[in-house]
């Protein structure tokens, strides 16, 4: 069975070392109790809650799975006592207002809390996840009355909740939505409809469910103009909080899935269920995205937490399996073979796991600090401040969930391909990993999706290449810094050179994409995987400059920390970064290589 | 549930316009009965089979899955049903010699069966399979009695076999093994051990069940010199050919595996099994060897094969399901949205798959033609003829299994990746696709080992280059003839390139390796993938030019067929073979970047 420790020294390395979150932290209005001692504490006790509860139920859950009869939804084994745990530690609350019985702490520390659940047991993670995500949207749109009543027992973790955006017709194209809401003569709504692929829809770790839904006023427009949002609980909830009737919303069925099978996946129809109205009518698609960024980083988080379980497991094999001789002579004569850490392309495999979980914890830390600072906006109503860091955000969130999941799920099978043969066997729990990284490419936005919103949206439409001179032009500050530095040198060199044609390339897209708008598409996925390498070797290179920085000041407590760190550097810019090359080749080839296929003519019998 | 046409326009193509078939069978011993009509009635009726009965039994058989009970294993419902109407149709013994009961049919057309057969349902095909490795171990190493005795009964399919040589502690690494086997005084061996990972080790298709086995002799030396091979009837044979006592040789488990599911994979355990030695003592490693370039071109067909299956039914769905409007402006006015087709990114999805199927389909038969004259060599006792044909498949053997089944893989999930979130739920098979893809990169050799074959064996310690001058003289001359033609002069050039950078980046990797022996593993998966995507670019270069000369000639009855084949062609050259570029980087790059970091450095707690 996958054994997780937490892997606090890497964890400290970037908030400590690289990031610098104690400043960072301490100019937040809300930072001012996120002090080291604290942060700390909290990290060591989150990451053995993890190691100890949560992980040990992460095979046994695949192997169970829910059940659903006749509505009733039945978690795993053990799942209900960890979550009660859960809840009653205060984990749920911890990055919400205190006013609201939360602990108060910056967004990022939340997000630090599910790499380690999530890494641990991803399925059980979902659960509170997705009631984040509910939390977030009452929180900024809801009125006060209707947050009186519902955030209290969301952040105390008493409930839990979910988001209801898909239907059967639509997923990523949300203006085909036909749910109905009905006004009512008391300011509520009936709501009647299917919703599909409904995480955590219905389960037995809380009394109740808050859905928050997507639906369409009777005289709505058509298409994403027409489209409102709002609470439906599964039990009414009356004016005091004490809970009423059962609403019409219930599970119809749950979903027979590849992976995180432990994750309830509902069907839920609606049956004139009682909802109440957040945010205006027919803006019910804005409000629903306001937090889409912090949740798509959420997303993100899946990659580096498949990556680093894959990794420590692989990791640990690779130490014990013996098989044939390293090629440059015996390692362990004493012994049968050599382990097979002596291999170099096995080495390459662990090591692109290695790259892809500390590289990958690195952007996303980065992009915390945004989401923070975003965070503060929406709490001290500065809409311009808001507007800015998500913006910045923005920017990153197409990078970080669209390449750090598509790398999370490669991780995920090179350690399953560690282990050869027995990476196939469901005990090893190594192909749960696999099975379970692979929805991180498809839902809260498929790769294609993140690829179209980086380039389409976020790099030409909003901001005609600005977005990519603005990053770019930190990593050019990196490279001159460290041009003269013999150690670092070459990644200054390299990052240079990429830093500049990335704006050249999103130049020459953007012409291109004058006369031929299919070439966004074309172009897009290519434009986000260039990003993402580009991006994580910054991200590494940085690393390696703080790690080279500590060698060379002498009297470190692990010195061979920082040497792992400039090693795997040293890795990713030799044996993944040049990819990057393949995507920018490619990347300006003429749209026509794509479409000018007919549609009839891609297969024949 | 996915559904499966078979390609026959494709395979015709290849076979007829493209490879010349017909050429090839008329000068093989053993191809005069494979006359155009002959072959194509049997692919005919093949793909009627394999559309109409193996296939609508893939999803059920991977929701049943095996069951063991007592050491019987029952395969899914339909299988026993199925597999007695393929052996009475004769198909196990389409390549075998007549001698024996077979259809005395080339190797290769066997391998256009299984690759019919593999598509429709590759966990059925498995039983078939792994008999073929035993009958052709037998059929070679084994004396003329044991062959009377056992062949006929395989060839006719009313026995099946398998190939017993994992253990526990090995795999890859087969002087590890520990299976003892004594010698009788009547000449036969008592063996005692356990097997894993057995394909086909147990079921309830036939009466019995032929195990070819590695075991040692009492005064064998230790590791892979000391191996010899044994016939391990499951049931004793009568000299009579009539079924025995039931032999020591029994199913312990089966696995409980990611994917192929109705496969049953099974732990053997023999204790004091009657066995029958083949090949001479101490020589069992080579002889076992001697059909394995074959046998790892019969799993190189499953990359191809769940690529097709994967591509067939993504095509579908991008047709079917609606979601935004195409960049470029709305393709389908009157609907609610375009067909996702209509989208570049999901093209290229799509692409992605059609290349990898056509052109691994085009790289197997073009090898496959190599394996029909090494076998003419066996059955003509032409020592001379069987090894210069046997070296020439030994080079392409890594890179089809190595480069084809990660393809295959890649293309599986991005079939899942067409679907959204719909690829993630059983119902729709993508999943399943993707699960039995997983497989194929790990067994008969890892990824890494053929890698290591490739860049180790076949071409720096047995040809030192020689290998890829020749095969690279061959895509040099495709080159020339073709630089002058407007329509095929950018192939020819890209072609020439790499053709030329293939040999360069060859004796560079010799050189470093000269120093550094462990530059040879880590650089072989660069090695492999880079010659991977040449090679296969070689044979789309080849299809666009028989289609642009078919189409040049006018009056083809489909042109749209060669029009597609271009099409496909200049999306691979634009979109895949660039790849190539990174692992020609990467593969010249010092194995310290790999070998460096200490093994206690790659984690802290």
């Amino acid at each position: 069975m996958p054994v997780y420790k937490a892997p606090l020294r890497d964890m400290r390395f970037l908030l400590n070392e690289v990031l610098d979150f104690p400043a960072h932290y301490a100019g937040l209005s809300n930072g001012k109790d996120a002090d080291p001692d604290t942060v700390n504490a909290i990290l060591e006790e989150c990451a053995k809650f993890c190691e100890e509860v949560l992980a040990p139920l992460n095979l046994s859950g695949d192997a169970e799975g829910c059940r659903i009869d006749d509505g009733v939804v039945t978690t795993p084994r053990g799942f209900k006592d960890a979550y009660d745990q859960y809840a009653s530690g205060g984990w749920q609350g911890l990055s919400h207002p205190q006013e609201y019985g939360g602990q108060g702490m910056p967004m990022s520390l939340g997000l630090l809390k599910s790499e380690m659940t999530g890494t641990a047991n991803w399925s059980f993670t979902m659960y509170p996840g997705l009631a984040l995500g509910a939390m977030n949207t009452i929180m900024q749109h809801a009125s006060p009355e209707l947050k009186g009543l519902y955030m209290p027992p969301l952040v105390e973790g008493r409930w839990l909740g979910t988001m209801c955006l898909t239907e059967p017709q639509c997923g990523t194209d949300l203006g085909q939505v036909k749910t109905k809401a009905e006004p009512q003569p008391d300011g509520s709504y009936k709501l009647t409809g299917t919703k599909i692929f409904i995480s955590a829809g219905e389960h037995d770790l809380t009394e109740n469910i808050i859905h928050i839904v997507l639906a369409r006023l009777p005289d709505a427009p058509p298409g994403t103009k027409g489209i409102s949002l709002f609470i439906v609980p599964k039990v009414q909830v009356n004016a005091d909080g004490s809970l009423g009737e059962r609403n019409g919303i219930r599970a119809d069925g749950i979903e027979h899935k590849m992976g995180i099978k432990a994750s309830a996946t509902c069907t839920m129809a609606l049956e004139n269920a009682t909802g109440y109205m957040i945010a205006e009518p027919n803006k019910g698609l804005e409000a629903m995205f306001t937090f889409m960024n912090t949740a798509r980083v959420g997303t993100a988080v899946q990659g580096i937490a498949h990556a680093e379980l894959s990794y420590q497991n692989a990791l640990a094999y690779a130490k014990e399996r013996r098989s044939m001789r390293a090629l440059s002579g015996k390692k362990e004569p004493e012994k049968v073979a050599d382990a097979i850490i002596h291999h170099a392309d096995v080495r390459r495999m662990l090591l692109t796991q290695k790259a892809v979980a500390e590289g990958g914890r690195a952007m996303i830390y980065f992009a915390a600090q945004y989401a923070d600072h975003m965070v503060n906006g929406i709490v001290e109503n500065d809409d311009a401040k808001y507007r800015h860091w998500d913006d910045k955000l923005g920017f990153l969130t197409p990078i970080l969930k669209g390449f750090l999941t598509e790398m999370g799920l490669e991780s995920a099978n090179l350690g399953m391909q560690v282990f050869g043969g027995h990476g196939y066997i469901w005990e090893h729990g190594m192909e749960q990993i696999a099975r379970d990284a692979r929805i991180s490419t498809l839902y809260e936005g498929t790769t294609g999706i993140q690829a179209l919103d980086l380039l389409g949206r976020k790099v030409l439409l909003s901001t005609r290449g600005k977005a990519v001179r603005e990053f770019t032009a930190l990593i050019g500050k990196f490279a001159v810094e460290h041009m003269r530095n013999g150690k670092l040198r070459r990644y200054a060199a390299d990052l240079a050179r990429y830093a500049a044609e990335w704006n050249v390339l999103t130049m020459r897209v953007m012409l291109m994409a004058r006369k031929d708008r299919d070439v966004v598409s074309a172009a897009s996925h290519h434009f986000l995987m260039y990003s993402g390498y580009v991006t994580m070797a910054y991200f590494w290179a940085l690393q390696a400059a703080v790690a080279s920085q500590k060698l060379a000041q002498g009297g470190a407590e692990t010195p061979v920390f920082y040497k792992a760190k400039i090693a795997t550097a040293r890795f990713y810019f030799d044996h993944l970064l040049p990819r990057a090359k393949a995507h920018a080749v490619s990347m300006v080839k003429p749209s026509k290589s794509l479409m000018k296929l007919p549609v009839y003519a891609f297969a024949f019998e």
